[in-house]
């Protein structure tokens, strides 16, 4: 294809046995293997010799609610993404990690450490948390509300881009004849006194070979998409239907270019759960033998926490009632948003019980899509030619026959489109999304008035 | 040697290029390679092969003073450590991180993690920081006091450790038949609630392979060595002089029997940097280079942090003030009883400045030695035979020569001595280390009341 062809994206989301709620039941997976490292560096190699931009790890502080019917718990992603990195060379690696419960110094340490491992390979997913249920792990008698979490959030994403910027590229001088190291008027602190957090000193890491990692988020709330289109260079949705997709997607990059950023500079990536087949019917036949293998209680669990109430006393073969979904219009934050978009599949295809947890079963209200690779394909160009994605998070139902399935049989049509690259053309995850590296803030700044800053030795 | 033998403990303190301050100086150090990932994994193969027990870094989220003319700074260690673990099969793998600046979750999962990549060679270093900039790094006004710094410490192993025990060992059934994939009645809360941290939930992961990282302690102060008898399982230490390192391996050992713990189940381990040469002179010729490449205006910096009083305006080659030093048996916290090492120093030796820099040069008060491979051979022994130790953290003043010498020379000997093994014996740390595995305490309290404990169940 042409250099300058615009290039989808596909990340690989990897999610314990696949995306799908009852994958660990299927006989193709591997439940077993979810707490040792080869399974994970196994799918990552995959995805790698099919040329994927990144790996990526969800992840929140809590052992989410029913882990007597699903494969929940696991791995911390970033230590897991090192052991990745260690068995790869060119795949990004992106983990999900909370502005709400870890302290920023010590972030941005774990971050720029990946990112020198891997050789410029590190991806942050920046949530603040929805579980409820996180406070309580940390101390704290309450979840903080959206607003103060984003507010916190913020202040996160200044004191760490500070640290990453804190030693300039020329800092380290390894002059052996001199005794220097370092030039201490190219090491600066930190300076960041917010409200909710403080970093005064130096970072003890030298710059990274992507200057930061590459920032991405899921903002789906009005604060969500404000703090997206300000921080974040890709951007993880959840959408079932392209004129969603495209009014999200135009509403991003306009934010973007409002705050006078490149919106090329700013990646949607819609997440997509695939069930192929050589046919569409045996497709569907194998997303509806996933949804057999579903426990209810577990779906009704999940859903009656996003709705607020509980469902369990409900018929699964009744429709299910409008007015538990009447409230979903106010999308406060990303689990309100989920929210909304099952309400929004209620509302339209006014199902049973039974059917809505089926339904939810494959990715938690992210789009499901069962067809044959063509069909796949088709729909993937379809949204990243209609404006409705820059590519796609891709979430295999069950892993790892989902991940070959897609990258034997789906991937080399999109190369053979001209829409995917067949080789990687550069080595760090900026590279793959075509995204720039960061100017050094103090580098830029002495560029700009010929004169030093305050630095290390002047602090 | 027999099965049952007393073992000699070798673990590699990887420290940047070296632990002598100039070996970023000297031609056989690699200063370029100190944020790359081939340099660690190499040396950390290097050990394995000579079958070390365990490689360690240290570590503070901090950038240290003097970076201008020494390599500090560097990579996080827990994701150094994952990388290192994704190249070796055996060898254990010891980080240091800070109860003070650390929330309990998140420190638990990464240990876990890294126990769980590393099929159970995680060991975790357990310091409060007595770096006082740190608290400025994390929001605070001030640096804790060492006795707040311990309460919490002692939270903070309370909670952990609650985390670790959470999942049972039979807590993850895979039941695909039943659709049961765990057992909520053998998942945990922390329930943890004290002054200084809380932690309500159940962790997020299965019990890891050594059931939790090997613990380990340097406490030196009276409150730390309270804490390291009671928690501790290798405890590192700086002793200059075999009887005082006698008294202390005397002392914790009665500690920790006091504290209904079998005292074999602590091992103490003082640090010691050897310079080897084929003859003595060699080896005396090789310090004095390096010492010659240290640079005053350093060593001064780190000298006068310790002493609380500026030190630049004194003669380098006048006798060392007595009075500076009249403080120094006050050891309230580790930084103090390091002090109070280089107190014994001046009061024994008399020495000029510029010898008592280049006398801390090498290992900062951990004790240097300079000698062929059997006189380094003959005094690890001495202090191993005399209960002085049961084992060494070995700092090489030079990376990686001073491993390779120590590897190919001093440890074929204590080999042939029949002190430390020639092959692995088990696969995790706490095998390598003799230590046992600790007890779940929910599995034993079911045990012994022969009835269930509340779990997440009924939580």
């Amino acid at each position: 294809m042409p250099a300058n062809a615009r290039t989808l994206t596909l990340n690989l989301f990897l999610n314990h046995a696949g995306h799908h709620e009852a994958a660990w039941r299927h006989p193709s997976t591997q439940p077993d293997a979810l707490f040792t490292p080869d399974y994970y560096v196994r799918l990552a190699r995959r995805a790698e010799a099919a040329k994927l931009d990144a790996v990526f790890f969800a992840d929140g502080p809590v052992l989410h609610g029913g882990v007597e019917h699903n494969a929940v718990g696991g791995l911390e992603p970033l230590l897991t993404l090192a052991t990745i990195a260690a068995h790869t060379e060119r795949i990004g690696l992106i983990a999900t990690a909370s502005t709400t419960y870890y302290e920023p110094y010590n972030l941005a340490r774990l971050f720029a450490t990946l990112d020198h491992l891997s050789g410029g390979r590190a991806g942050w997913n920046v949530v603040t948390t929805s579980s409820a249920a996180a406070g309580a792990n940390f101390g704290l008698d309450a979840h903080p509300d959206p607003e103060v979490r984003y507010a916190r959030a913020e202040e996160f994403l200044e004191a760490t881009t500070r640290l990453w910027d804190s030693w300039e590229a020329d800092a380290v001088l390894v002059d052996r004849a001199a005794g220097r190291y370092a030039d201490p008027s190219r090491i600066h602190p930190a300076a960041f006194a917010g409200e909710h957090l403080s970093v005064a000193g130096p970072f003890n890491a030298a710059r990274t070979p992507q200057g930061r990692p590459v920032l991405v988020q899921a903002g789906a709330s009005n604060t969500g998409r404000e703090f997206a289109a300000r921080w974040a260079e890709a951007i993880f949705t959840a959408h079932q239907r392209i004129e969603d997709a495209q009014a999200f997607y135009a509403d991003i990059k306009s934010r973007a270019l409002d705050l006078g950023r490149d919106p090329e500079q700013v990646k949607i990536l819609p997440g997509i759960s695939p069930f192929l087949g050589s046919t569409e019917a045996e497709a569907r036949a194998l997303e509806e033998e996933l949804n057999e293998l579903s426990v209810p209680a577990y779906g009704l669990q999940q859903l009656s926490g996003q709705a607020g109430v509980d469902l369990s006393g409900l018929d699964l073969d009744a429709p299910v009632p409008l007015e538990i979904f009447a409230g979903a219009g106010d999308v406060t934050d990303n689990a309100r948003s989920r929210f909304q978009v099952v309400a929004g599949i209620v509302q339209r295809e006014r199902p049973t019980l039974r059917r809505l947890l089926h339904r939810l079963a494959g990715a938690r209200g992210h789009r499901v899509v069962a067809g044959t690779p063509e069909q796949v394909a088709d729909t993937i160009e379809d949204w990243f030619v209609a404006g409705a994605a820059d590519g796609f998070n891709v979430m295999p139902p069950a892993l790892p026959a989902g991940l070959d399935a897609f990258v034997d049989h789906v991937v080399p049509i999109l190369q053979a489109r001209g829409l995917f690259r067949t080789e990687y053309v550069g080595t760090t995850l900026r590279d793959h999304l075509g995204l720039d590296v960061p100017e050094n803030r103090y580098t830029a700044a002495r560029a700009a008035d010929g004169a030093g800053r305050p630095a290390l030795a002047q602090a």
